[in-house]
């Protein structure tokens, strides 16, 4: 099992600044994680929504206009004859659908990979109309001096995976979605496989099997093909619902080594280990029997959404120590330790 | 409109021999369609379930094993008790889902376009478990000698877009799939635009908006990116439930001619034009304001599944005649005629 950091959680709400002001802070968690400049870096899902105010219902929104956005609150008596309650998640008003609460990405900063500061900005928010239900759970892949993080931008038409670079982690390029509706969970490697990218994700198979793992490749990091569903649900008590990929796999000796979540009885997310071939990642070698992570402290068992640990972000040290993050009840960020050995040790 | 062929329905069940003994052909319908060899040809998804036999449930399905695959029959007694009936579509036994019916894809052949021969055996049937429910629907591009198929397949996994190329007709070559679960209707143009193969295709937003049709391109017509929406239903009575593109679109001076079709109120598909830009596929420039083909005929309403007409093949003569063929009622082909003039002037 991975050993926590004392210190867990280790960025709670309190310590991120509303992007916008009447805005608030209810969740920063799910982060991705590099390391940039010797520093550490997450970036974490920063779900917004507005404060309360009596008599009325404020609802966050984003406008979009000529490629720019700005962040927003729609003002609604709370008596108001168009205002359709839908559920806690959303509003319907004069036939527009709003959300209560809205996520971007935000970055964290670190020396240690313990203490970390928060930006006081925001650094991707949703832009265009196919984010404009929210940007969530990014994964940083470095390639070179290039960082490649992908999230997932929600809107009407579903949820996607979109591209972006960054060289500085001040300014982005937008490279368009590179997963169409409904998949998420895209983790790609980090270094190319046969003169191929390679990633895993997770498309929704609606109506069939539960939701599995899947492999993809690509010339570009653009254009993906060759998918092949590499790993299905093993339908125990950890993964009864559906599975993931979290962070970029480590490369080691013996293999990929992928960190991915399941999602089992009483929606409970767990952490739990699978190894792939290296020069051919379509080919599992072997899964830990049990998961590695289990919500089993107070700040994983109680939040948002409780019992809830997963893990988009890991940084793998010099000498071989493994700073596993991961966010906990989509409230927090928490910090989980362990070595590339003990992990291959897991299986 | 369109106008029917007097022959309609051009080819029927009853003129397609069985793929295997003791199989019996359900339905013959949603026609690919090209030219080779000065002949027309049709890929027609092909439905069978097995003969009836009093006091025995006979099923369906296909062996997989070292890369081949064999037709065969499940007979269950009526009382077994480890026999579930799942719907009329399916059945569960000793754990396994097995279906009623099963599709291949099989060829039919003609040289004035009305009257066909089908051939004797499949073309492409179920060869892997991503097809062990079935391949449906194949779209057929031509460009430069080699003849691009994509086709549904389907499995317990969900249904997925796979493609492969044939030069022949007789042989073909596996390219994997192409647009993971959930997604089909997928559409290729014959030919490059600004370098780049481009598609249409559905993918399935489950739980958002409604099914919609995308835009994507590749460099290799192997690995798919850029995904951009480019048309939602319009909730009318022909449109209300999702929307899916039809055969490749047709290169015109005015832009690139889209034969799509809508599944509306009371599960009735009818069909309908769309124009893309010739430069940028990705931009709609007008979009017909009608359906150009809703189910009328004794044929078309009646059948199978009712109130169908469904289009994924086109013919286009050197004189600018276009040869619409399409499945109805998910039983029969049937064929319309139009010219490119009077389908741009539908708009």
């Amino acid at each position: 099992m991975l050993k926590r950091c004392t210190n867990n959680p280790i960025i709670k709400p309190a310590m991120v600044n509303p992007s916008f002001d009447g805005y608030h802070v209810m969740g920063t968690f799910n982060p991705g994680a590099t390391v940039y400049n010797d520093e550490i870096i997450l970036l974490m899902r920063t779900a917004e929504n507005c404060e309360e105010e009596k008599g009325f219902i404020n609802i966050p929104y984003y406008e979009f206009k000529n490629g720019t956005s700005n962040a927003n609150i729609l003002r609604i008596a709370e008596n108001d004859p168009d205002l359709i309650r839908k559920d806690t998640r959303g509003f319907l008003y004069k036939g527009i659908d709003y959300l209560s609460t809205i996520s971007h990405l935000r970055i964290a900063r670190s020396e240690d990979g313990i203490n970390f500061k928060v930006d006081d900005k925001p650094f991707i928010f949703p832009c265009i109309e196919s984010e404009s239900y929210g940007v969530e759970d990014a994964r940083i892949t470095k390639i070179g001096d290039t960082y490649y993080i992908n999230y997932t931008a929600v809107s009407k038409d579903g949820y996607v995976t979109t591209l972006v670079t960054t060289k500085d982690f001040k300014t982005i390029e937008r490279k368009g979605i590179i997963f169409p509706p409904l998949n998420k969970d895209i983790t790609i490697f980090e270094e190319k496989v046969n003169g191929k990218y390679i990633a895993l994700h997770r498309p929704d198979n609606h109506g069939f099997g539960l939701p599995s793992i899947w492999y993809a490749d690509s010339p570009d990091m653009i254009h993906w093909g060759n998918h092949i569903c590499l790993l299905r649900p093993d339908g125990s008590v950890y993964e009864s619902q559906k599975i993931g990929g979290g962070a970029p796999p480590i490369k080691t000796e013996q293999g990929w080594l992928v960190i991915y979540h399941g999602k089992g009885d009483d929606s409970m997310y767990s952490l739990r280990l699978l190894l792939l071939d290296l020069e051919d990642p379509s080919k599992i070698i072997k899964q830990s029997k049990k998961p590695v992570l289990v919500p089993e402290e107070d700040y994983e068992k109680q939040g948002f959404f409780g019992n809830v640990v997963f893990s988009n972000g890991t940084v793998v040290k010099d000498n071989g120590e493994v700073y596993i993050y991961y966010g906990a009840c989509d409230d927090t960020v928490c910090l989980a330790f362990s070595t590339i050995d003990d992990l291959l040790n897991m299986f």
